[in-house]
């Protein structure tokens, strides 16, 4: 249904269908979850096998000899660099494996540019203002931490295949103080987008004012597909050396939807000079990761190809979701011109984008039938959607019937919404 | 035997003497490590039941409604909270646990001190320089962290109970840009001091220049004692809040000498105050910490009396190494004039006092005949021990047969260096 060339007395009685719905959920008194990408209980249970791959009776002896219950081994334990450099295609020594938060290694690493600099260039807070450049929509905790140091952010737009090259390319050719950039290049939050060769090839190779410019290559979603099979993403590290730019990328990555949430494993992957710099921080700050973790999922995981084949029973909890998802909005508004949305391959999420100065409402609406959506706005630096538009939906935690009832409160709510700007247009 | 009286002939002969024993040694071609307090295999294998204490059957539901193996809960899980807040007589709400660095925690206090400020005041990094009064010897990664973090570091002497606090009061009230102190303040590493009341009232109520100055408590030996029971440290949170000062502590530390090194969990305490703009930082830091290797501990200690038991086990297997190395010392030493050395109640070191200018001859020779010692100086800031007196032994690690073998070749190696330094005064 085309809701623009409706009369406003059309427009009217389609809103009062649409409250007479709304109310009937809202006294169902709903009290369900869609905010954040966590995994499903359903999930995690894929990943107890785990709990029992150490015990009492194992060895706790590894690959370098260590005592993975003793001190040492700064970098993280051989076994997981060496599978983890196999699945990104980089030598092992390139591969830092620290504790369950790839956030915190992101933080620190800027952190660590802030108080010492990179690349051998002076301390970030010492040489004045510090600009990223933010994608958006985008990761909420990417923004966070980068306004939590003081650092300003730059909106550049998301497209079909990545950030607006043309436009980031402009600003890192004129702005010395712009220092990095947020990539999530693969089934990116929210959208779901994978970076196309050619955005990679020019990320590698643009040309940047700054000597000490860095991507922030968060590879949050590496092996998360919901389809049949995984898309690839190209490798920016070769692109990187082939164009004088090696230093140029920080990847991060880690197993929090892989094995568990938080209590997983995560990684720093960069060019062998960084990795030095890396280590040369680090080893002030602490002493050693968790080496019991990390041994406990390198005995569950052991190969690539149990990763690939773990992620294949994943992908069988999220598809029927993103499906339901998917088919609600086809059917709520598969012909309308009120809502667009993304049709993911992997990742954790759905965008919708709804017309301009709705989304807030509708986030509101949806709260107040009891259904909780990711804040409008927080999928932008600073909270701030110019227009208002896009929603975050978070598919994977509910159990499939609360997520259906969710999201058709959802469907309802922006009706409503969408209905009642037009309204206010007409008047 | 005193040394300081003999004749040069005397000196020369007992040389002759004690160079054929260390010959002898060498020819061993050993291979000994005294470096670091690293617990024993004996020690780790005191909780491998807790690899036991979770598995794929377990419930990782906390009490706070939490799954363990998903995201949410910055705090730690409550189960450990109140357990701790227990063991160190304050409010759960004011212990935060995080995963298994302390060092990791202080090093992160010093960051956000000097990136954002503490208690409302600026920035440590826009007020100029920063100092912090280090009491040695003491803990060289304190020293690290610090140097690395371009904090200027000023020495002080450890006294019997403590630092010396006369001096302490001058430094703290006559300067500003002294911010902070180091304090390991039970069995002090490397000295095993235990603060006396009275010094740890005096920390609490001294005047400081500084409104933002802070007491970095290092409680890491809190509960590590050698003997039969264990030497009580006055709580130092109600003395600072008596003499005005509630925000002036944090305390931290960790299981990694009560379960697995560097494979543990860790704390941070401080006021509530305190605690509040901690969490504040680290929301933006990470997500959460390991609940699930939070809850195998918890589900391993449960109580204060579990791990006093465990204590009781740890010091089962240190009170013969430590016996032995002090039996030794006495046995060469006992009535010399060349060697001085503690005799710790708890923690893991013994601190020893070589003449005037040997201690890095010393550390040579043992080296040269195949046993490493921690480096001379390293107990103090900047690796800078001005009388070249402090060696600092670690008897935890080895075997208790290669522990014998240690020490004896340490103590000959005192000898020759002794020797060596009275008869080049001699000439």
């Amino acid at each position: 249904m085309k809701y623009l060339d409706k009369s406003k007395d059309e427009l009217a009685k389609l809103l009062e269908e649409a409250m007479k719905v709304y109310k009937e959920y809202q006294r169902q008194k709903l009290s369900l979850d869609m905010t954040r990408g966590k995994p499903c209980s359903e999930q995690l249970d894929l990943s107890l096998p785990m709990m029992d791959a150490l015990n009492s009776e194992s060895s706790y002896k590894l690959s370098n000899g260590l005592d993975a219950r003793n001190y040492g081994g700064l970098e993280g334990i051989p076994e997981l660099r060496k599978m983890f450099g196999e699945i990104f295609d980089v030598p092992a020594a390139r591969v830092i494996i620290k504790d369950e938060s790839s956030l915190n290694i992101m933080y620190d690493t800027v952190q660590f540019c802030l108080q010492f600099g990179t690349g051998g260039y002076e301390p970030w807070n010492k040489q004045g203002p510090v600009k990223f450049i933010c994608p958006a929509p985008g990761y909420d905790r990417h923004f966070a931490v980068t306004q939590a140091l003081g650092v300003e952010m730059i909106t550049v737009p998301m497209k079909e295949d990545g950030p607006d090259m043309d436009l980031v390319e402009m600003l890192v050719a004129a702005d010395e103080s712009i220092k990095g950039i947020w990539c999530v290049p693969k089934y990116s939050n929210p959208t779901g987008t994978v970076y196309s060769d050619k955005v990679v090839d020019r990320l590698a190779a643009m040309k940047t004012a700054a000597p000490d410019f860095r991507i922030f290559w968060d590879n949050a979603y590496f092996t998360h597909f919901i389809g049949e099979s995984d898309v690839p993403l190209k490798n920016i590290f070769p692109e990187c050396e082939k164009a004088g730019n090696p230093d140029r990328v920080f990847m991060f990555a880690s197993t929090s939807k892989i094995t568990f949430a938080g209590a997983g494993i995560s990684m720093i992957i960069s060019s062998d000079k960084n990795i030095e710099e890396f280590k040369n921080r680090i080893k002030y700050q602490y002493i050693t990761p968790n080496k019991v973790v990390q041994l406990m999922h390198y005995n569950f995981l052991q190969s690539k190809e149990n990763l690939n084949a773990l992620m294949k029973k994943h992908a069988q909890i999220m598809r029927p979701k993103f499906e339901m998802v998917l088919n609600t909005l086809e059917k709520e508004f598969g012909n309308s011109d009120v809502l667009k949305w993304t049709s993911p391959k992997g990742g954790y999420f759905i965008s919708v984008d709804t017309l301009e100065g709705c989304a807030k409402r509708v986030v509101q609406l949806a709260k107040d039938a009891g259904v909780a959506l990711t804040n409008a706005g927080a999928t932008f630096p600073y909270g701030n959607d110019d227009k208002d538009r896009n929603i975050r939906l978070a598919p994977s935690y509910p159990p499939i019937m609360e997520l259906d009832l969710a999201v058709n409160v959802f469907c309802v709510a922006v009706k409503i919404a969408s209905i009642e700007k037009l309204l206010e247009k007409a008047e």
